[in-house]
């Protein structure tokens, strides 16, 4: 993957018209999506192996997918207001969050959110996101983080996502995780009308959780030819209490599309009982 | 699921012709795998979730794939001399190991084999299998034991197979399990010049281990739009000590098909390393 910004803008991708074709009817509708004041229109996805890791091991990145689910990745990055991804991907992956798409010019890209509780991400001021845009590559980071994780205000991250443009964002604080309806309100209140949500492991699996899955409106998930094994890191949802023996989650309005070596679902999380 | 043979026969399947050639290159040639002395034509195949569980708890069945995958698996059935089950999982399904694809003959019936090392799968004389067999829907079951587990020929068991046209075959004793190679090579001194392994997860997760994979010459999985969760069966294999950060099993010749609501991959796996 290309670290500096400039190579990484003359790599820029292109998705088939069949595959946009094919994701359409999952994107956010602007006009509905703005008409909503409760939260964002969410989108979920992720790229895994057959045997559902998305890495062989916490904290590593594996190169998983193929060209074509890059470039999917990057289409649905320009189609959404925001893409947010957890703390420890952002630790694992230093991913610049922006839209590599050919065409993705400034005002389609997403904002990039990263939920990090306790502000434990020691990035640095060469950290891609910020590189993305101080060269206007990419709209620049907010950073969610319990207010009383957030001593201090001088802590120079603070200083290194103000001076790309971001924000260090105080939310309240919560028993250790905040909930899925208390952050996308936060979100929508700050005018986010669409996120689309990357991961890593813990993000999905909480969303894809019996009480969480009504928040999301597309689930977009690229399964490649390939078995991780056992140890790695997972996406399987956990079970309420009392359920354990039915299915966590089931889709309507399934579609699947094969990408190059990969194949790709679009669907909608069952959500009546 | 029908129980009844005569219900079963009734309720007979059809693969659509795009389907069948979509898998004919991955399937036994007759004179290629009769040439073969060492072992059959293995295809190995399963259906799964996205977060690859076979089922909700150890010891049930979950229905997770529609009409069309039931179809691809009698239709596989018939393209193969014998299709192989681990003991668990007879003892779950009770399943009837014939193929109830259209047309399916006698001649084109698989033999079921089940390995069962400790003779632990407590049927009875209506076990599906067995009916299936007496009514000439399918052939009778060959069960592979331990020796030294089966000290009983009396056992009613034994019996009941017998009468049914089939056997349990002893074979040699093995510290807790018999090595694929092992069984493989008693498969093909049998005469069976092809095979087709359905599970469950332990016999699965075994035959992709790094040392199994390259006994696979086909790998057939269907996915279906849901999730089972975790604490489920689970298809995963175990990486070997060492390899920890590596894939298990990567795939050549890829292509997957879309079936009903299901995505079918059809591949080999990669034995070079």
């Amino acid at each position: 993957m290309a670290t500096d910004p400039a190579a990484a803008a003359a790599a820029a991708l292109t998705l088939p018209s069949p595959t946009a074709a094919f994701l359409a009817p999952y994107l956010p509708a602007a006009a509905a999506a703005a008409a909503r004041k409760d939260r964002p229109f969410v989108t979920l996805t992720y790229a895994a192996s057959l045997d559902s890791h998305l890495s062989v091991a916490a904290g590593t990145q594996t190169a998983l997918s193929g060209g074509g689910s890059k470039a999917l990745t990057h289409y649905l990055r320009a189609q959404h207001a925001a893409i947010l991804v957890g703390a420890s991907t952002a630790a694992a992956d230093d991913p610049g969050l922006n839209s590599r798409l050919d065409g993705a010019d400034a005002g389609s890209q997403p904002r990039p959110i990263i939920l990090d509780p306790r502000f434990r991400w020691r990035f640095s001021r060469d950290a891609r996101v910020l590189r993305a845009a101080r060269a206007r590559l990419g709209k620049a980071p907010w950073i969610f983080v319990a207010r009383g994780c957030l001593e201090d205000r001088a802590d120079e991250r603070v200083r290194w996502v103000e001076e790309a443009g971001g924000r260090v964002v105080p939310l309240d604080d919560c028993d250790g995780w905040w909930s899925w309806t208390y952050l996308l309100s936060a979100m929508r209140s700050l005018g986010v009308e669409s996120v689309m949500i990357e991961g890593g492991a813990t993000v999905i699996n909480d969303l894809l959780r019996l009480e969480n899955r009504a928040l999301l409106d597309s689930v977009v998930v690229t399964v490649a030819p390939v078995y991780l094994g056992s140890g790695g890191v997972n996406v399987s949802p956990q079970h309420e209490q009392g359920r354990e023996g039915e299915a966590v989650v089931r889709f309507k309005d399934v579609q699947w599309q094969v990408l190059g070596r990969d194949v790709v679902m679009a669907a909608r999380p069952e959500t009546c009982e």
